[in-house]
């Protein structure tokens, strides 16, 4: 996975997390101002690095992202607010931008003064290890993670009139994952020149169809937050028209392949499940159903049983808090229609059943006759393991 | 616990359920025509007998009403209406009453039909077995029953007006119980006279404070129901002002008692979680917060695990779509202040850890400073049980 142009990263480890294996500081530099645009958690409760982002975006100036895991900077107060700025002017001094040139990101437990000595230490390792190989991509991808069991990068390569624009990006996310916000941190480098309204507009609209269409357990995370930054290293005026689109759908993908990777790590998952809803009145709909179905512990469960309980999905729908008619819903549990028009239909039990239990995907397809809208959304199943993992998280 | 004069009841195995040691229909007549009043599911996915009784209350002559469990009757189109109906049928021929006189309630699982041949002999082996006694009552409430662990009684016995009134409960539930609508099957019976609209006023209120104020896994079921029958035999005129008032109070505590015993006996629970929102600027606002912090996975793993973790608390009041001043928050955990002005408080972790783990009953109280409506909410704990449990629940 290429780097793009005039970008630098680093991952270190800096004691904030008990596991010296495990980076938990990053480091992000471009050599010249970059346009920069965040989408970030719709929670009031939000920590200090998205109060921090959020009125530093849109920017056409920023040089330095900086991210530390194992600690969220979040329901700290004003000494919160402070470490955050202080992190940013430590991450902007390392490439001699001002302190509002840097942007944070913070992901961990939440309640906990940061350890700034520690932090600071850590930034300072960073700037003298960056560089821009697959190894320092790696390196700081790692810095970001908290419970994930690996590190998620995805990318495009793509002509636009006549120059290679590279878009790489990386995420991490297993839990407190829900949507209707960025729902997970996620830091997509590009090498293509934008406006900021230009990028802000297309990480938006790339992230209603990624990471808003992700639950894993529908907690609204306080730190969730997805910025883009590009640089224009690659060169030429900033992308307008059918360029634009071409970065926007190259984007989306990009969007679409991280927010994937974080339900398919989910904590404890045994199944990545797609839903998708259609025949909607409208897109707003088919997501709330979605959503609905996705957090429904019953339907999490049943997936987690292999158990083809599609009761259990129609009845979610019908709570979702969305006008449709009972008798025109249909559903299909891996290709093989259960439920037609309201009443159910015949169908082999045993093999649906086998067929969840034998793959890691589930599909699960539920149609209305509304509409036309339609949505496509990810979560996992939920088991044994998941409760475990989060009952003893800080214990 | 009497049950009130001018009932009779009974519960007997029908063999809907495989284990013949359970029942699995009851029924409940009334010696004279009683005001009726029914609380039902939101959910646009209703059961058959959720539309029968919808459509017979409020009413002045019911006369019977007929429960079954180990099947929900619900997703089984224009046969299962017709099931419905036409248990309402058989019950009403037991005390040669029209066939609109009785109301039906069922609950287990979804998407089958009723094996009416089953449910006909039980109801008339129910018929021949009524009785007044307590006996009588707690194999009735067993006939509702599907994954309890015990059946759910609660009573009052009151002087109103010279005349000695009894309101009798009955409850069932345990899993797929949300908020926003009945959330269980009830049947609450009283000899009290009450006109049908006073009937209605009261179960209606008192179900707002109570059954719509639990959660187990925030599954709203097709099915949920809360039934009151006031059959006046204890004689007088239908209650009014002051002594209208005195039963109603008397029914919101026998309607609490029973709404607090379903979480209590929720699948795989460990601890009862009881949630005391105040503060707030209306009411619907503290009973949205209280909802979310109840169906957040992570705040119930972390108390399964003893986890006071406080961070996942405050941040899921924070995506209840209400709006708050962040910094006027103040969190309680089992009496012990945690988190104070948008900040944390120094606590003893272990401590507090340690009364979570020894009691059964666990306490969060989260103040805001937007004004004086309040709501107390009830939850379970999320285990590794209750996931297994419901893996499992039909294979």
């Amino acid at each position: 996975m290429p780097v793009p142009q005039g970008y630098r990263l680093a991952g270190v480890y800096a004691g904030i997390k008990r596991n010296p294996e495990k980076n938990d500081v990053a480091l992000v530099v471009s050599d010249r101002p970059a346009a920069a645009a965040g989408v970030y958690t719709q929670n009031l409760v939000f920590a200090a690095p998205v109060g921090l982002d959020r009125g530093r975006t849109p920017s056409d100036r920023i040089r330095a992202v900086v991210v530390n895991s194992g600690n969220a900077n979040a329901c700290t107060g004003e000494r919160g607010d402070r470490d955050a700025a202080r992190m940013a002017e430590l991450a902007a001094q390392t490439c001699g931008a001002q302190p509002e040139q840097a942007l944070v990101l913070s992901t961990g437990v939440i309640g906990n003064f940061l350890p700034m000595d520690k932090i600071e230490a850590g930034i300072r390792r960073a700037a003298e290890s960056l560089g821009s190989d697959e190894a320092a991509l790696v390196s700081a991808a790692r810095g970001m993670l908290t419970t994930d069991t690996c590190h998620k990068l995805a990318g495009r390569t793509l002509e636009i009139a006549g120059r290679t624009i590279q878009i790489t990006g990386m995420a991490k996310g297993a839990a407190m994952i829900g949507p209707r916000m960025a729902t997970m941190l996620g830091l997509i480098l590009s090498d293509a020149a934008l406006t900021p309204a230009a990028a802000q507009q297309s990480l938006s609209t790339a992230v209603e169809d990624s990471f808003n269409c992700i639950s894993v357990d529908g907690h609204m995370s306080t730190n969730d937050t997805v910025l883009l930054l590009a640089n224009g290293a690659a060169g030429g005026e900033p992308l307008a028209g059918a360029d634009l689109a071409a970065f926007q759908t190259a984007l989306r993908e990009v969007c679409t392949e991280l927010a994937q990777a974080i339900p398919a790590d989910g904590e404890g998952a045994t199944h990545l499940v797609t839903i998708d809803v259609g025949g909607c009145a409208n897109r707003q709909a088919a997501h709330a159903i979605a959503k609905t179905v996705a957090e429904s512990v019953l339907v999490k469960t049943a997936i987690a049983g292999a158990d083809p309980n599609w009761g259990r999905i129609v009845s979610a729908a019908g709570y979702a808090g969305v006008s449709f008619n009972p008798a025109g819903v249909h559903l299909r549990l891996n290709g093989v229609l259960i439920y037609e028009r309201g009443a159910p239909v015949a169908f082999d039990e045993a093999a649906v059943s086998q067929s969840i239990r034998d793959q890691r995907a589930t599909s699960i397809v539920l149609g209305f006759s509304e509409g036309e809208a339609s949505v496509r959304f990810w979560t996992t199943d939920l088991t044994a393991e998941y409760v475990r993992l989060n009952a003893d998280y800080r214990t």
